[in-house]
């Protein structure tokens, strides 16, 4: 077999290393500020990229990501890989029975949402084709549709996220906007694939491309993509949701239902890839029939979604800004027209489908900038459409823009327009000053005081007014849970954020606990006075996560609130978190 | 960026579909029969190789995997990805507090089974050089040095799963095989990686290999590759045990401990590269790091073992067939030979550092054949020794069988030689003809009656004299358990291996239960007399899987047995089974 050289093996080891360390680096510093991570992972790209690395250290830049020679298929081997699986979790997201179950509101949000802003890029495009950097001879409807396309298209795995961040993930809105971006994204796919059809038939690059789908014409691939997508979403669905007891029964746990799905991405995106429109494609479709059994057990989903999304999601973000130089083509009159009319056509379908079906104008707004948010599947597009010819690096740059602009104001604008309480994670509100891993104290009141000290010093408030007002609170009823815990508490007007002092009394004090045991575990907690949820969010995790005997061992056993941090963190998270 | 053609990325796509599905189906063929699946996969891939397919439909051959071109560049990259994590999961394996809490037998059993068959070995290609194909120009030392480390090298991951079919994982003689195992393993890749630089030394085919290490000498390269053992073994170990928690604690939850694992990886394994050995070796090395932490948490080892080993590790052992045509270069009288020398040198040192050691005859031979097995670790250094020209096809071929072949032995001549109470699953004991979803009985007697009817039938016994076996000992004591579930059981001498019936009752019936309510979930059990333990092992399930309500539904809302097979299965499953 040709094989790559040890120096190629060295290279790409060293690139996949970096391109995983940036990317994990740049999307934590994005996240901090509950931004989604995919917008540092494509910013660390654009560093990595022919914008900053190739052309401050060129020699190292094509050493490290050459453009051409066995290196780089090496990458787009592993690129193309990345992008099919990452498309098997976006369908694996895509709950058919939650577009059923959403009312007319949702109904109109998804059809208006999805066909204003495709009918304001379509006829943008057609009626000023040489503004958007469209190329004389090439096929103008094809061109239009594309940009429709982009333009309508949403970002279901950025919508997610921001949705979970803002804790409306299982709320009304939350559904209906996740319903919606379903639907755009399903709808947006089906055209795409229709124009990658129309791209093969005239692509003036075809040759280059080295393919030649045996000829097909498009109206075969036109006519295959329909039937394909008709058989998967409905006999396809049915034998695998048939099929995926007997694996999960039969065949070893959970190696069986592992291939058994990656089989048919596999199958499938090579289906696609075959028909002539893109491989991604096929993974998508396999994903929603296979996501849509409801015999997959939460644990695969888990390994699936945590490997994609950790691993090879980056390879691919990171990846795009390899693609072109982003100073270089940075067409500043492109990128704003491709902004504006990206934000006016979703929000004004949007808003329109909102109002229309009967929704609260701040409810509306939320739900338009929430579907707002672009990111994976728009820039997949541009990608395709930059490779097919269909557009030039200027405007894939613009789209690019818009999906980063998109995603970051999305959050933000939608926290505008709805009332949500903050949600507060215990392990937000660990510190070390706030953590005493030995308690001098003897009495209820002498740990109550000492607890108080440091948790008026963050709050810049007066310890002996703390400690009075938990002590108040304390006397009208005692704070212990059992099991060693107890929570003394108070509401406060001086405090704008919860305080939280963790302290650990080795021999035990005594807080007249129902369990009649001594309490070694003290949480003091102080909360806003208006801020009625903040309490009971804190003390309820904390309840649920300290009544195991394991988790008060780790606070037992550390002096490092680190590790306290850890484990409460990695104990807490949930299942399926983005 | 130079790129796959559509052609190229569907024939990829297909062929990796091709690879997981027929590894998976030999995989499952043959843990049907309790025996490793690696067996099933490397078989699989001498079908798909030039072996079967190659000789059978070349055209097709040629078109899924070439041997040159873009699309095996394309294959040898992911190939190269898969070892690479491969080797990191054997790392994780790797427990070096296991080998140091293991006692004197241990420590003979790991120095005398690596040192004798290493001598034997290397006695063996030192004295016959011409016998095991060496090539005369070539370099004799490294080709007898390899022999000998290819023989004593043993496989982890084999073993592993071996001794946890057996259910000897967590017994003396397991922890003795798997300690020993480890030290064998580690101890064998550093003589390889230290051979592997004298291969780049004396290997005639290092210009076609496109590389010179910057023409690094064979002393800088072991050098190096000492110093690279001893930092990451102490000072690295250390670091990553004290990033863990950090990590865990500040970053995302588990993307910021998956990313650190796999970019310490990519990037061992590139230093290890570019000092002149493999990039497994450094992927070993990181893996032993890393797995090492007692900070690293259950989850995430799951994910990334679950992922690699149901994966990444079929697509390699299926790229093994692809690498030679095993009929052509089945070379009988090599084959027994390696077989021999391999056996005998194998088991004679186990053998002598066991009963050094005071074990006694029995659990020598069982901790011998334990040992003996071979798979990846072996294949992989030949597979590297082919590459770079230090064996032959010929060669190859053998060591491949030898893997094969003592794999399959192992469990079963272990089984000889100790005496382990055989272990049942609930799910192994699940079956169509055993399950009445709609009982008909409205009272104790006639329950058990109904129940006994198909057991005895399945057993091959008198349906009444079943019965009155249950009733008399239901009279001892009632056999509910309380929570809607009773087991009601008898053993005897007629039946050589439990069996089990499952019926729902849907009015419920009285069973005398200790919390009063009826019983609907009545399980009839029947085991061998002589074997006590399969009773308690068996109720032992039943009690803990369906005191969970959850778990009752799946039975109370389904007829189908599979859907209760796929569930118990499922959730029953240990965390980190291979």
């Amino acid at each position: 077999m040709e094989k790559l050289t040890p120096v190629e093996v060295t290279n790409l080891l060293l690139g996949f290393a970096v391109m995983l360390a940036l990317a994990r680096a740049f999307g934590e510093a994005f996240n901090r500020f509950r931004q989604p991570a995919i917008v540092g992972e494509i910013l660390a790209g654009i560093l990595l990229g022919p914008t900053v690395l190739g052309s401050l250290a060129p020699g190292l830049f094509q050493g490290l990501f050459p453009t051409a020679g066995a290196l780089a298929l090496a990458y787009h081997t592993v690129i193309t890989l990345a992008v099919v699986l990452l498309l098997l979790i976006a369908g694996l997201e895509i709950d058919l029975s939650v577009l059923w179950r959403q009312g007319r509101a949702a109904l109109l949000v998804s059809v208006l949402g999805t066909a204003v802003p495709f009918a304001v890029g379509f006829g943008a495009a057609y009626a000023f084709p040489r503004f958007w950097g469209f190329e004389p001879g090439a096929d103008l409807l094809t061109f239009a549709l594309f940009f429709g396309t982009a333009l309508s298209i949403s970002a279901l795995p950025v919508i997610a996220k921001i949705m979970m961040d803002m804790n409306l993930f299982k709320t009304d809105v939350g559904m209906l906007v996740m319903g919606a971006a379903m639907f755009s994204d399903l709808v947006g796919w089906i055209i795409f694939s229709i124009i990658l059809g129309m791209m093969n038939a005239h692509a003036p690059t075809d040759a280059e491309l080295g393919g030649d789908h045996g000829g097909m014409g498009i109206g075969a691939t036109i006519g295959l993509t329909l039937l394909l997508v008709a058989f998967t979403l409905t006999v396809g669905r049915w034998l695998v949701h048939r099929a995926m007891p007997w694996i999960q029964s039969r065949l070893s746990w959970p190696g069986g239902v592992l291939s058994f799905t990656l089989v048919l991405t596999l199958a499938g995106a090579a289906a696609t890839e075959a028909i002539g429109i893109h491989a991604i494609f096929g993974a998508f479709l396999v994903g929603i029939a296979v996501g849509d059994s409801t015999h997959m057990r939460a644990q695969t989903r888990m390994v699936l979604h945590q490997f994609v999304t950790y691993v090879f999601a980056p390879i691919f973000f990171v990846s795009i800004g390899l693609e072109a130089d982003f100073l270089q083509h940075f067409n500043l009159p492109l990128v704003l027209g491709v902004l504006a009319v990206a934000f006016v056509g979703k929000l004004a379908g949007c808003l329109l489908g909102a109002r229309w079906g009967g929704l609260s104008r701040n409810d509306s707004w939320a739900i338009s900038f929430g579907m707002n948010a672009r990111g994976a599947m728009e820039i997949i597009l541009g990608l395709l459409a930059l490779q097919y010819g269909v557009i030039q690096e200027d405007m894939f740059v613009a789209l690019v823009v818009l999906a980063l602009l998109s995603s970051i104001v999305s959050g933000p604008l939608m926290n505008k327009f709805i009332d949500r309480p903050q949600t507060w994670k215990l392990e937000e509100l660990l510190h070390a000053r706030l953590f005493i891993p030995e308690m001098e104290a003897a009495t209820r009141e002498e740990a109550i005081r000492e607890l108080a000290r440091p948790a008026a010093e963050a709050a810049g408030l007066d310890a002996e007014m703390v400690a009075q007002a938990v002590l108040a609170r304390e006397q009208i009823m005692g704070t212990s849970l059992g099991q060693e815990i107890a929570v003394p508490h108070a509401r406060l007007e001086e405090v704008d954020k919860p305080v939280l002092v963790v302290g650990h009394s080795r021999q035990g004090i005594d807080f007249d606990s129902p369990d009649g045991k001594p309490t070694r575990l003290i949480f003091l907690l102080l909360t806003p006075q208006q801020d009625m949820s903040a309490q009971i969010q804190i003390m309820g995790q904390i309840a649920r996560l300290f009544k195991e005997e394991q988790a008060r061992a780790v606070i037992y056993e550390n002096d490092s609130v680190e590790l306290v941090r850890a484990f409460v963190k990695t104990e807490a998270a949930p299942l399926l978190a983005h």
